[in-house]
């Protein structure tokens, strides 16, 4: 028989290229359909495969190129996230097999059918989709076969357990480490600054970091961002924590909880909501920090994460469990979220309201005070600072004599200096069409107005509350003013105002 | 105010594009970084967005691109499938938008919180699914939500109903149209056109519509088309049946239970064999294809779809329930999955075994002549050609005679003339290396081989198995040949046969 052929031999030819396409978290692989190894291991479009270079593996999706324009059948193209997976470089050598069987299929399988899991076995799928080894069918499956009572209280333990173990872990070398948490967007919510600031001006540790906005018009971080530095290192971050006992910085630059980021990723394009996900999400991100006192705040409202009551008290009560299982203490809070707190809605305007409240001015918005005095009462209180019930006059006291304010200056500082957050140059006043009494304020509307006039990219856009809920009204009045970096995008977020229901409705006042 | 910029009046200008890019029947849709529609609409990575043209619309997930060089910010680009679903034309007009939320996903969530569905909610879901609004994580927690116990009986035959209700279906104008279907495949199980030939030789009416290979070495379809053409129109289909009372055509030319394409790629990708999707995958097929008598074959085997005799007779009753609750008498029948049937692995060396059988040779398979002669004696009698427990005779006469011979050549003559299939220009015999009992063969490992060899691309290429299970075998006898129509593939899949234990396991004849 004659001997190998030239075709075979080239099978280690193939070179990296970076494709400039952006995929997300989903890495995808491109190659040509005449592409010696796409044909002979017999791939076909959607196939994982696994990639091997000299310094690393990763398993993707296969996408297949009939255009020579796009890549040449020599080339192997990556979007963004597989090559930052990979630490690709351009033209490097790379081969392209069948991926090994993953085991913890097998575990993801029997879940499907309904079997409990063990806690190996939990690690194991957890492992390989903190290590991106799951497609998002295979996560959509664990997902779906993991929501309400499909998970004991003992698979959220090991899930959590697991979550906290896949990633990166930071060391306070503290006892006690502070934080907190709110459960699901509720706009202008943004009591996170104040607290740390009360918090750590009576003397405990509370290192935050906070997340960027994914689909709100802003996040802790994008607010902080318009005050300071907030995208800080490991060591910096240790650094201000050292000097001024906490800091308000931006998780991302940390890889806490990795699996977790696939995770949610999922569940919103599933719209599916699992309390047990819920829990190990928050916590295992919480462990990962290194946090042992975590106060969780549950916002209930019709167009909140928690939809009534009930809900909040099951997934309080799942949240204690879990923390107390796996050493840290978890105190929650349920909190109003029938409409937006503060009057800001966007980076520059929430950061605005928190400037208020901390300076202890007159017109600061007093739904956003009292939250975060409430918040802070009970951290003190966790952390041995007050006694119980006694918290809250501790906090008030802090606030009031501008320890809380000098803290958070301090920490502003400390991350590389103070700023003035931004003011947007063009602004929409939108007036109420009749009198009358407002009856109720559309959440979600509201923040798709800030998003459409910029919010969060553009940090001074978004909008200003001037009425809430329970106000008498009069025809003309100010409703709310549309703020934005561009006369376009004020257009685009009227423009989208108008084709939509009012976000603020008014009634007659005596029916 | 400032009037609308330049910006967002060119929001209708964005033009098609058809990227080159194979993503199968997942519809993707690339837009450049920069587009003023991504920016305004907020639009990241797997977003799932609306396409409309002037004349239709689809729902596709977006991948952007940040390459000029790939997509101008001005260019909306396709994958093949979306741009054949949209039935695009390079540079038309197309407009970008959110998605109408889908009613069915409520269903779906329903389903996957563990509530029944009613008819009409696993319709409007199966509907989503047909037109492709779902993406592949819904598939898949819809596939999830469904395994086993998890869908009642009810459910299984709503679920047939709605898929067979969601595509094309054909009707023959007859009072009696016979069908068969084999579950799972069994390399070299091609008693397809064997059976067809016999049973429309008895009079009968058998319309037979097969599939290609997707990830076994050969399809009906695929062997037909070295014997004669099988990508028939529905109206060349219908002449053919009309004239010889069968046909042997590809099943892809008409749109037949297009839910269930989407549905079986994800369940390959999760490698999860749910019975109720099962049934209806099989059921909704063969009713959209108007059959009114259909006989299910069910092999058994380790490395079968059916496992064991447990599951085949689950699957069994679940099949003919279902089929009775829709009006189409199902029978099954229960058969050996354990090795291949036949000889040859591959569209021409499956040919010429069933042309071996048909044309009455010595040297025939008899395993293969054995199993087309039970099916088409159960059928015969299910048509009421033969009273029970005489179809048998009447099969094997019908085949004995020469009748069934005449009858397959005159479909393949009807169908476009019948051709003599190709021959391997390569082989490469496998020799046994010791004296002993063959006690084990691997229908996988010898599948892959086929598929490494050109399967089922390259017509003539595949394996040749000289041995069977239970045979005893001398040092250096053949146990199968290797055939390809290039040297390279032949030494690709003698490769892969060196690196994998050994297909055929020979021992001890006496222990």
């Amino acid at each position: 028989m004659t001997p190998v052929t030239a075709d075979i031999t080239q099978a280690d030819e193939l070179r990296l290229t970076l494709m400039g396409i952006d995929t997300l978290q989903q890495p995808i692989v491109f190659m040509h359909r005449n592409c010696h190894v796409c044909r002979s291991e017999g791939f076909n479009a959607l196939a994982r495969v696994q990639l091997t270079t000299s310094h690393g593996q990763i398993i993707a999706t296969l996408n297949i190129v009939d255009d020579d324009r796009l890549l040449q059948p020599c080339q192997v193209g990556l979007s963004k996230s597989a090559w930052q997976l990979l630490q690709a470089r351009e033209d490097e050598p790379v081969a392209v097999s069948h991926p090994p069987a993953l085991d913890s299929l097998s575990y993801l399988r029997a879940k499907i059918y309904g079997h409990p899991l063990a806690t190996e076995e939990m690690s194991a799928i957890v492992r390989d989709i903190a290590s991106r080894r799951y497609s998002d069918m295979h996560l959509a499956a664990f997902i779906t076969a993991c929501v309400d009572q499909k998970l004991t209280t003992e698979e959220v333990i090991d899930l959590t357990r697991a979550m906290m173990q896949a990633g990166q872990r930071l060391d306070w070398q503290r006892e006690q480490v502070m934080d907190k948490h709110c459960v699901g967007g509720l706009p202008g919510n943004r009591t996170t600054p104040i607290v740390v600031a009360i918090v750590a001006a009576c003397g405990l540790v509370i290192p935050k970091t906070s997340s960027r906005a994914i689909t709100s018009p802003a996040g802790t971080a994008d607010t902080m961002e318009t005050l300071t530095h907030v995208s800080l290192s490991l060591a910096q971050m240790k650094q201000v924590v050292e000097q001024e006992g906490g800091c308000l910085a931006w998780g991302g630059s940390v890889n806490l909880s990795p699996a977790d980021d696939a995770l949610i990723r999922v569940e919103r394009a599933l719209d599916i909501d699992s309390e047990g996900q819920l829990v190990a999400s928050v916590l295992s991100k919480k462990l990962a920090a290194g946090s042992t006192h975590v106060l969780v705040d549950l916002p209930v409202g019709a167009t909140a994460k928690m939809r009534d009551e009930t809900m909040a008290a099951k997934v309080a009560g799942l949240m204690v469990a879990v923390g107390n299982a796996l050493g840290m203490q978890v105190e929650t809070i349920i909190t109003d979220g029938s409409q937006p707190v503060g009057r800001g809605i966007g980076p520059a305007l929430e950061a605005e309201d928190v400037l208020l409240v901390l300076q202890n001015h007159t017109n600061a918005p007093q739904d956003l005070r009292q939250r975060a005095l409430d918040l802070a009462a009970r951290l003190l209180e966790m952390g041995g600072v007050s006694a119980p019930g006694e918290g809250m006059a501790k906090a008030e006291e802090t606030l009031v004599s501008g320890a809380a304010w000098r803290k958070f200056s301090a920490i502003c500082e400390a991350q590389g200096g103070l700023k003035t957050p931004p003011k947007a140059p063009y602004s929409l006043p939108i007036l109420a069409s009749r009198s009358g009494l407002v009856t109720h304020i559309n959440n979600r509307i509201l923040a798709r107005i800030a998003k459409f006039a910029g919010a969060p990219e553009d940090k001074a856009a978004g909008l200003r509350l001037a009425t809430r809920l329970g106000e008498v009204v009069a025809e003309g009045d100010e409703l709310f003013t549309i703020y934005s970096e561009s006369p376009g995008e004020l257009e685009y977020a009227r423009n989208f105002l108008q084709a939509h229901s009012a976000p603020v409705v008014i009634e007659d006042e005596y029916v």
